[in-house]
């Protein structure tokens, strides 16, 4: 890694950091903490668990910096960014479940400490929490924009369970013969949306309501032509921090990464790197590999986790997947930067700031 | 039952079952059908299931009702109405998951068909059409007042949700000392919101938008005081109609029930008969009751769901959860009388209607 890029990066961590903090703070003061009765307190109690318990701030962070880079203020989207951090909150306490993972950001996940039952109807009431937010939004933002912004969070929602059903029904149905193209449109919908696309419009769109000074007035209809390119940078750009997310299951150092290495292997996930694998894999592998991974959970062993994870090395899966993934990060950039010079927005920082944090999506180690 | 009652009671169930259908009909036009994912058109498929089931479109009339009453049109108040109906249905689908129910509106509950962890994507799937369709409100209703109405409903999903939460963890931890003071909070937050109080509160937001011509122009202020008054007549008003559904439970005609009768006994749900049991029944009895409801629903016979049932009827259990419900129906009804003076409110059919749906929602026989 060059000087350069690993000052870029620390610049990036420090402001996750910064900002994430600040977010956090509207978290946990806007979600509620007590209440006469105690089974009601106790709700609260699991409503603050995993948004108390850390993450990277991602998805706030680039509505937030989307917003600066076209004119508008931190503070016109911080609301939006913290109901961007409840969404990632809620739907992971349902995911875990759905996906049957034990561990969530270095502790047991929401449903191994209180059930099942108990943890579904948190998830419900930290999402309920999530549209309060949007909607008390309006007071800062006025009805019209906040109407825009709760848009396309059911829209982003929308895409977010297609993308869970298709992953879930692979699962359930012990489907194996994933194509790429089916791969591609479940991570588009499961995470590109959520992680990219969402974020960066939802910034643009409080921009554009604060009469956004970075495009000239004489410019129209701006908005919706950067919105559609948006969607274009953010599915290159979500479907390569997928494909990293996975391959850091895979590769991170288990003390920085929060769960279990090779716990996508233990959960059967379809990867990008396990589709390569299932395509190159001679039959017999391929048949035990696939026999292997139809167990349950708690029916796979160390040892067969261990030889599929060998198979992907042998058939250069993983480095197939990274390749794969730098290419779609660089297009993302290429797109971003003619974005920039088609509309002449100038070198400021959050501009400058915007492409690290792009860039850094797809390059971090955990 | 009067000749004059029995009147009333068809009137209502012909109004229920004609707005039903136009509910129904917007419902099942706004959900999408098919998508070129066949797994994501299976996801369609399920989100369709309990919206295609029936019901009675309670509270979706409720509201039009409301919104009539006080000089609005029902026009108005069908998209509204619509997403109360699919609040009903996604929260259902993770309703009999938490709590176990096997059946539903006459078939297998959803989590039967398809598994746990579809079922409840599928009830987030839904859940966020709900809100879409509130956001595509604002184009009839205008921005401020589809921000008051998704405000609403905000509020009624933190009352649900605080509401399950306290039935749940009494099941999880197997506390059998619950106080009817305890009860009675439960039942509002889990029952009396949404099944009364918002969508009355919701018709009349409605036609205070459409500047009410029931209420003359120079009345200040008497949207708050009625939106007000409509939690404490929904408060009496969902109790007394959460109490009779439980009756129903012991003593309804199975087939137009379209639940198991007695399934609650099998689910050791606390209804006001089984808080009264507990309290009145003898030492070992009681021991007995609690000991068997402690049960896994699998192991429970027949024969102790049985007992209980007789128990009840011994202690007069049944006969004292009618009457609370019929004195808290009928403090319901003087209070809405007593809006209707106070606003001198003519006896509009919208009126009359309203009057004879409350009635029924506490004196049907399924």
């Amino acid at each position: 890694m060059s000087n350069d890029l690993e000052e870029d990066e620390e610049k990036v961590k420090a402001l996750l950091s910064t900002n994430k903090k600040e977010i956090d703070n509207l978290i946990l003061n806007f979600l509620p903490q007590t209440h006469r009765a105690p089974e009601i307190s106790k709700l609260y109690e699991m409503m603050r668990d995993y948004p108390s318990r850390g993450g990277k701030g991602l998805r706030g962070t680039l509505c937030i910096l989307w917003c600066e880079m076209f004119g508008g203020r931190m503070d016109t989207a911080l609301i939006t960014a913290a109901s961007l951090e409840l969404f990632q909150n809620w739907i992971l306490i349902h995911d875990d479940i759905e996906d049957g993972s034990d561990m969530r950001r270095g502790a047991p996940a929401l449903h191994k400490k209180h059930g099942v039952e108990i943890s579904i109807n948190v998830g419900d009431a930290l999402h309920g929490k999530m549209w309060e937010l949007l909607i008390k939004n309006g007071d800062l933002i006025g009805p019209e924009t906040a109407i825009k912004i709760l848009s396309e969070f059911s829209n982003m929602l929308n895409e977010t369970t297609e993308g869970q059903q298709m992953e879930l029904s692979w699962t359930v149905n012990n489907n194996w013969d994933i194509r790429e193209e089916d791969y591609f449109l479940m991570v588009t919908k499961k995470s590109a949306w959520y992680t990219c696309i969402s974020p960066a419009r939802m910034g643009v769109i409080l921009a554009s309501a604060e009469r956004s000074p970075v495009i000239p007035r004489d410019v129209v209809g701006w908005e919706k032509d950067v919105l559609d390119r948006l969607i274009s940078i953010g599915l290159d750009l979500g479907i390569s921090f997928q494909i990293i997310d996975d391959v850091l299951n895979l590769t991170a150092d288990e003390s920085k990464y929060g769960k279990e290495i090779l716990g996508d292997i233990y959960e059967g996930k379809r990867t990008l790197m396990l589709i390569h694998l299932l395509e190159h894999a001679d039959q017999t592998s391929r048949s035990k590999i696939v026999n292997f991974l139809s167990k349950k959970r708690d029916e796979k062993n160390d040892e067969g986790v261990q030889f599929v994870f060998e198979k992907m090395k042998e058939h250069g899966s993983i480095e197939y997947a990274r390749e794969f993934a730098r290419k779609h990060s660089e297009r993302a950039l290429k797109q971003f930067d003619k974005l920039c010079a088609d509309y002449k927005i100038k070198e400021s920082e959050a501009r400058v700031t915007t492409r690290s944090l792009l860039k850094y999506m797809t390059t971090r180690d955990y």
